[in-house]
């Protein structure tokens, strides 16, 4: 459903500013009336669907479920309290009614995640007419369903267990700025039990996230149970109980995929590799060579030996065995931060180098178009990382400040802390010219694990994360008309109270998502503005 | 027990480098052979003391419950497994037995936390003989014997259940260089459940700090439940369910107390009182008045009317009733941020002022002495802050940058996040002249909760807050004879990793404490050094 940008303007009413359901992100158009609507206590979604995917059934069953176990209550003085006579005398809504464009194939959730990031349709119109006399969700695909749901759940609020809405008569046509929208997840410095991936997942599915960029191994660890090198992680992992299995691979898949959310998996190479020769020291150059700074963007220094052809074969094996358990039709091999002194002063690969008559620019690239090529055989687009892509990122900083030893003040390149604020103004088409702009399909916002682990990890992604979501979701233009960018402050605002009613919403569902203002705050939107 | 410090100075041996048990905080005097212990399976804690007290006969028992359920590994490539064959041959440690010195009073462990800050007895012996022949543990009081059990908690590693020493034949003599190391807890700009405050209690005494220093009211909601004055929280909390109840304050005191741990309540006044107004708006001035930056430091503004006789006597009774509640020889009115302009404007205010022909000094000066006057009159040293000490302070920073709405960039006061490192090297000495040093009590770190909350507490406030313990039990001198300040890097390298350790460990008991380094690095102390 490709939506001509200048029908979605014509939709936007004068109610925005007035529309306490605080959607997150926020639709790219919307409108409402100020009837207040309930669900009735049976109250049931219809799938107006010939057999339906078994994964959109689990999703309606997942919204029905939620309509009862979310609690959260309106962020006003008073909370739900104070809209006790409204609830009373609200419209009631029986049932949601689901079906899809006619003509529009039935696949499953899933299919439609794994289909190219630019084909997928992601799109949906959410209507609920302000005398609640039906409503429903339209899509061109199951995944659009999948993201009109999200939508639905948002809507709500709790009184005394009766989900409610100020704002009926909802009228949402929707459909994303961007089609990659992602988050980067490092598994390596730290480990991450598979919970808490599938816990981030759904997190980033309820703000239409659809990418999980996996960095699933680096230098100082390498969690990924490969088929064809157990021994890999076998000797490679933190410890036996640290390791992602191929059915754990497998699990987080299906979880994310029935989600909406594809997961790209990134085996960074060449740099980044030192775990590899825990089991292959053959095939790591400078394997924990002292100084580490000399030979490595951070400890420990090691990285493949790309000049020897046994170590090009070895790493096309590991992409080949890889690829091959991956439903996704995107794959890294990474290939940031590689290290030229680390290659100059390894015997063998100058003794490689020297043999084949090749410099380390030419074997460089062999090797990385020998990986590629792995993957494009597998029928995935491959991806490779640019450091100046890298250093144009705004990512979600590494935790606490610094984390190599010896520094007295513990100040780093995580500094400073990286704000939602910050990410929420991020410019995707920055540095770029006009005619580049359709280059651009999206961004992701990386969280890496130097100090974050398990303990901290919703608390350091939540809610910031999000911003991304509204970054590459919603694009620029808010629904009423403003700019998301420079210093229209009232979209601050306005963008404030949202994440804010986000973060409670993530809290009530189990996501430890940080307090972004005192709740004395975040029950008055504006009321600690600077200017208020 | 107060130690000669050139006496202690003579216990350093040469061991300390290799000593594998990474004491946090550090003691004053430790020194070890290469002898390894591991306890017996029925090992056994033993009271050498007549009609013992209570919560010491509780504080033994929970230390040989954790030398049971403690699984903590030794942190080392390999973990514990490496040390397999060194456990098989360690000698057998049966018992540890506790003992006053003669002549030493037998009093509760609370008890002793309430004697006079200056004059409490926190020092004390542990001694566990190379050939594992018997184990002692001595002090001058309860208190000290708590601290030598916390200690003694921490030399233990899991080796498949076996709990194990590497350098046996410890000699610990201890005892705090300041008598006041506390943790200042902000409950207002976001609450937090009792739990939480118990769980960050135990954490603190197994580091050895003593004084929850607790910030219970401010502007944004008065969580506390007042005898003379209910309706103070019954509109003032954010809810109902927000509320600490004069059980909770009892049962929190009593946990503390039983643990080591005193508590210093902060009613902050004049200014940061505007949750008052919920109940009492006679007693506030510029109640949430607007622009609220022009009168006070955060929104809301407001501040006790000051001059006003029936609000003075209104916060003196306020004061009596929670005193009275409290066992605490210390108790805080606050006393930052007050504004003039919010005084200024305010109509009754002036007419008080006019009436009683006084300044606005003059009323604040009195204000101060009332309140101060009914702490003392309960027995209680008063407290006053001074915004001069405040700027000084390592504060634990507020969570995720800037909380007030309207800032693109997020930055804030907040920014840069105060790493373990700056808090650790804080010299609490600064500015002061040698003559002013024995004017220092100690110190403490808060946390303020404008953007903490129970989702992320455990994260933003461990390990960092161990910095400080070991600041202010420790001293500046390490057991090493090296200085904790200046640029001694090794002291810094030993104390990332020993700080590793007690983070590994306060995860292993449930608090869920930021990783510092990406495990690789914790598992070689030194590997990720800036030199190394």
């Amino acid at each position: 459903m490709v939506l001509d940008s200048k029908f979605a303007l014509v939709l936007i009413l004068v109610f925005f500013r007035g529309f306490t359901a605080a959607l997150w992100p926020i639709p790219s158009s919307l409108s409402s009336s100020t009837e207040p609507i309930k669900l009735s206590p049976g109250f049931n979604i219809h799938l107006d669907i010939l057999n339906p995917p078994s994964d959109l059934v689990s999703a309606v069953s997942r919204t029905i479920s939620r309509t009862t176990t979310d609690t959260f209550q309106r962020l006003v003085v008073g909370r739900s309290a104070v809209d006790a006579k409204a609830v009373e005398s609200a419209r009631i809504l029986t049932s949601l009614v689901l079906s899809l464009h006619p003509g529009s194939p039935v696949r499953s959730i899933a299919d439609e995640t794994n289909q190219p990031v630019t084909s997928r349709s992601e799109g949906y119109s959410l209507s609920i007419p302000h005398d609640a006399s039906s409503a429903t969700l339209v899509a061109q695909s199951t995944l659009g369903l999948f993201r009109g749901l999200a939508t639905f759940e948002q809507l709500w609020c709790d009184y005394n267990g009766t989900k409610y809405l100020l704002d009926g008569g909802i009228e949402i046509v929707d459909q994303p700025a961007f089609p990659y929208r992602g988050f980067s997840f490092d598994t390596s410095r730290n480990f991450y039990p598979v919970a808490d991936i599938l816990r981030t997942i759904d997190a980033m599915s309820w703000v239409k996230l659809n990418v999980l960029y996996w960095h699933v191994i680096d230098s100082q660890s390498f969690p990924l149970d490969v088929g064809a090198f157990p021994e890999l992680a076998e000797k490679g992992a933190y410890s036996l109980d640290e390791i992602y299995s191929q059915k754990d691979i497998q699990t987080v898949v299906q979880y994310a995929n029935e989600r909406g959310v594809d997961v790209v998996m990134e085996l960074d190479s060449p740099g980044h590799t030192t775990a590899i020769g825990a089991a292959h020291p053959e095939h790591v150059a400078c394997a924990s060579k002292s100084p580490w700074s000399k030979y490595a963007s951070e400890p420990p220094a090691g990285q493949l030996r790309i000049a020897s052809p046994a170590t090009v074969s070895f790493a096309e094996a590991l992409f080949d065995s890889v690829a091959s358990t991956l439903h996704s039709r995107m794959m890294s091999s990474g290939g940031d931060e590689v290290n030229l002194p680390c290659w100059e002063e390894d015997e063998q690969t100058q003794d490689d180098l020297a043999e084949r008559n090749i410099t380390i620019a030419e074997a460089l690239n062999e090797f990385v178009q020998a990986v590629q090529g792995v993957i494009v055989s597998h029928g995935k687009t491959p991806f490779i990382k640019s450091d100046m892509v890298l250093t144009h990122n705004v990512p979600v900083d590494c935790g606490a400040g610094e984390w190599l030893g010896n520094d007295i003040l513990g100040n780093s390149w995580c500094d400073p802390f990286k704000t939602w604020q910050r990410a929420y103004s991020f410019d995707r088409f920055a540095n770029l010219t006009q005619d580049q702009y359709h280059l651009v399909l999206g961004g992701q916002m990386p969280l890496w694990s130097e100090q974050s682990s398990p303990e901290n990890l919703d608390s350091i992604v939540w809610p910031r994360l999000a911003a991304a979501a509204e970054v590459f979701w919603t694009g620029e233009i808010l629904p009423d008309g403003t700019s998301r960018l420079g210093p229209n402050v009232t979209s601050g605002r306005n963008a404030l109270a949202r994440l804010n009613e986000l973060r409670y919403r993530l809290v009530d569902r189990g996501v430890k998502a940080i307090a972004l203002q005192p709740k004395w705050c975040a029950l008055r939107p504006g009321e600690c503005d600077l200017d208020s």
